[in-house]
């Protein structure tokens, strides 16, 4: 990654020139009758043709996870569609399975979802709007339930729904601080009941979630109508099967079920769908759209959220579980500037040669390659080339990796595209081919939820134990006599330290992981376990980057990262 | 319109055959490269061909409105769906423009907004949920803006903003009572400014009306920027100019304003885009839509909002200024149902004979053919034939029509589609043919806002004169000052009277409309004059449609309509 590159990335995007999608879906096997085309170059993809493809072989799963991110940047999604790119360089029929962008941090901070410099997912500008409506969807669905919930409360409340119990909240897609925490219903009786409520981000809505781990529109109904959505005056469980409204949710995302056909700018297919939060949820996406990937390129690229411990620990315990589908190998990301800054580097300092700074950083990328063995899977490490890195660094990180025996290849995907992530190709094709690992789930799902956690803790994070707040313990013990017990835990800690405190880079040690709160997510099929105060809606900061964006006479996105 | 009729508009719908759209696309001249498909029966129209088409003459105008709308139901998207298949079967190149449905009703209220029986725009289904985005587009600009104006006072306010005077609402498409007023901002210094706030159904942003008035997107982003969102502690108005977002906005919306072509159960080509409410806002298709019909076909039928005293007056004085486009013929749209009810007859006694309640009934309409013909506009009125009408009531409809010299067509386009409409589109077509017509505005533009408003009152509403609260009065002398007064006034009403008293059905007279309170919506291009309490956002009925909605495995939709 070069920091000498004179086009943004927009630029690069904009500067490329895209096949029509038929031409992508033609590489696929695909025809006409099996795409819903939304404009020339994105496409959805039948649930006709996707039942057909059940019949397929699975191909080779390539997950892509990164050490606990940092401000450097470690270029996860970048380093996704390079590996996709070099693939089918090498001649590999590859499709690459990305999540979807909220519009929430594109219109806050400037940075793209799609990859960066040559090694991105094409419409840039539409995937990072509205591309093809999922979110919008997903949020009508959301605040939907919120109306008709509210409605039926104002109703005659026949379910007896405590209104200071009502556990759902409404959503947009935006970063909108003012609505984290809001009263709804005022104005007397003719405005509904008053309540407290909060907004959440839509990436964060349950819904999300549930759309990214249903298998077919007949799971998502189930899984939506299994979703609690308040408590009633006995403190029991109310459900959307209680309010009878499953079917209409289900009308609502029937088409953003569907898996979404991009290209990258090498005209790999990319397969972009679904995109839930990393921390209160599982931070992959859809398990159609990997599945339908891998049932249709002999290699399939797919990431995960934040860092191993985070995004790679939830997708080989909740979503490989949910859909049968693991990975033939893991490519770990690191930049040598992020590991400084694991290493205690300033973020300003960053461009200074440091070896101590980089030696100590290391020992974060250690913890989560000893992670990834622990699963039972082959990685390599690739270290995302910038051009402030020295030769010095270079060569002790090569040390390092050698003495460490860790498999490791520098990529230059973002200057390069393809070309520069051949040699993190061929070695991760080494790996799947000498298919020396055995899959194993670290915990058995059938052991208690505290033990779960303990499990994740210790053998993920590397800390000494969990301590659980008397909330915690109660809930622990209600949950496991409401049946609840077997489910999976999706683990909500901050994603930059392995410990729940931020502060704490590197590899922290001994440390305590403190469970607060835990919140059933029974659409998800999963009990989040809150360490510390997650953010469900985040805000925008002083200089939006909306403040640059704009749009030309003829259509074309401007200042869009 | 018959009721013996045996299936569901959904069935009816569901059981037609749609062609590609690319083949309804050609009887325009339209090719793949003008299109941009939204799966295989909806395109937007691209703007290098809309821009292409300027230089075309523009086709015939036909504007169908009603009689002020009653329960009983009078079918005017109906009427304009069957009339357009009517004209085409006649061997005439025409394009229908409607309106886009709002989500918030589709999940209240069974009922579509894409005609009825044999004479509907297809895909309903897809119509009627997201269709193409456009609204989701709009909320989400929407919503932008208001966390952008938040995020704005909370980074230190700079341009002084009164938290207390912000006008600018916050919306979602759907009907939510709970959130017509609520308090955000709280939990603290971290989350904001509390104030109170609100939410209104999309629709009734100004943004809808802003697209729907839009000419190009320069335009588009020259009425953002105008959009009034907040006082200063001066009191002076704050635009979104003054927050730099206006780029932003447009940007979002850069593919909402693309006009929507989708096709009639007969293939006659239709243009779907935007739909304001009609009530606080001007209530007519896009004028992208309608202008764009224009250049295409030689025949173009266009609908506007409730009755001819809302929906006409505003399409004449506001849509038909701003686009220089004017009707040819008008239909206005009644039921021999509908008007026994303006006679006095209560719903549930709609389906006996009764001849003076239709006498009386008929006053008024004959009230808005007068109003049409001050327009200097030829009309037919259109009946819409049901079941229960009886011959002396038909005879007795007819005679009236010879007695005042009004051209009049039973349709049965419900039943049977184009066919059942011939009649009328002869009528429409002599009309047209005889040119007798000289449209004029019933009002000069430069005159004072109130004297605008006594002219529609007088004129339009048949009322004895104006009452402006002592707010009203100060917003009058105000608004002049502050250079408004120019601005064509958009009159919120209850539409089920000529008066501002729902009750008041048939043919009030020596009434005083009340003026409660003027809205400046300057990037819309008029100023609202609210006459008692306008809905902006409708609450759900304690049996909502939603309950009753499913999806199919095969994503089919199931009990929509």
């Amino acid at each position: 990654m070069s920091e000498k590159q004179p086009l943004s990335d927009i630029e690069i995007a904009q500067n490329s020139e895209l096949l029509p999608i038929q031409q992508i879906a033609e590489k696929l096997g695909l025809t006409e009758e099996d795409l819903e085309y939304y404009g020339k170059y994105k496409a959805k993809i039948s649930y006709e043709k996707i039942k057909e493809l059940q019949s397929n072989k699975d191909g080779k799963l390539i997950l892509v996870t990164s050490i606990n991110p940092t401000p450097a940047g470690e270029g996860k999604s970048t380093v996704t569609v390079g590996l996709g790119d070099a693939l089918t360089k090498l001649g590999k029929k590859t499709v690459i399975a990305l999540r979807e962008p909220s519009l929430g941090p594109t219109m806050g901070i400037k940075g793209g979802a799609t990859g960066g410099g040559r090694a991105q997912v094409l419409p840039m500008e539409d995937i990072n709007l509205h591309f093809t409506g999922d979110l919008h969807a997903i949020t009508t669905a959301n605040n939907a339930l919120a109306a008709l919930l509210d409605n039926h409360i104002h109703h005659g409340n026949t379910l007896n729904i405590d209104q200071r119990r009502v556990v759902w909240k409404r959503a947009v897609d935006l970063n909108d601080r003012a609505l984290r925490q809001v009263i709804v219903g005022l104005g007397g009786p003719g405005q509904g009941v008053p309540r407290e409520d909060g907004f959440d981000i839509t990436v964060a809505s349950e819904i999300m979630a549930v759309l990214c781990l249903a298998t077919d529109l007949e799971d998502l109904k189930r899984r939506l109508s299994r979703m609690v959505v308040a408590h009633d005056i006995d403190k029991k469980p109310v459900t959307v099967r209680d309010l009878g409204v499953q079917g209409a949710l289900a009308l609502l995302l029937k088409d953003a079920l569907k898996p979404n056909l991009v290209q990258t700018i090498e005209h790999t297919p990319a397969i972009i769908h679904g995109g839930p939060f990393a921390n209160i949820a599982h931070g992959c996406n859809s398990i159609m759209a990997t599945k339908t990937a891998a049932k249709m390129g002999d290699f399939v690229v797919t990431e995960s959220g934040f860092g191993a411990d985070l995004g790679a620990e939830k997708f080989l315990h909740i979503k490989a579980r949910n859909s049968g589908i693991q990975p033939d190998a893991v490519v770990i990301v690191a930049t040598i500037r992020a590991l400084k800054m694991h290493g205690g580097v300033p973020k300003n300092e960053l461009t200074h040669e440091n070896i101590m700074a980089l030696e100590k950083g290391l020992e974060n990328l250690k913890k989560h390659t000893e992670t990834i063995t622990k699963f039972g899977l082959p990685f390599v490490v690739a270290i995302n080339k910038f051009s402030a890195d020295t030769d010095s660094e270079i060569s002790l990180l090569k040390k390092w990796c050698g003495k460490h025996d860790i498999p490791v290849a520098l990529t230059e995907v973002w200057e390069k595209g393809g070309e520069g992530g051949v040699g993190l190709a061929e070695k991760v094709l080494q790996e799947i081919e000498a298919n020396n690992g055995q899959f194993k789930y670290l915990y058995d799902i059938s052991s208690p939820l505290d033990e779960k956690i303990r499990t994740i803790v210790r053998e993920v994070y590397g800390g000494k134990d969990v301590e659980f707040s008397v909330k915690a313990m109660k809930q622990l013990k209600e949950f496991e006599e409401l049946g609840w017990g077997a489910l999976p835990v999706c683990m909500a800690k901050t994603q930059y330290s392995l410990s729940d405190d931020p502060s704490k880079l590197g590899r922290p040690e001994n440390f305590i992981i403190h469970v607060r709160e835990l919140k059933p997510k029974l659409g998800a099929g999963f009990i989040v376990a809150l360490t510390g105060e997650m953010m469900t809606m985040p805000g925008l900061p002083k200089q939006p980057a909306a403040n640059r964006m704009d749009v030309s006479d003829q259509g074309r996105a401007v200042g869009l990262f």
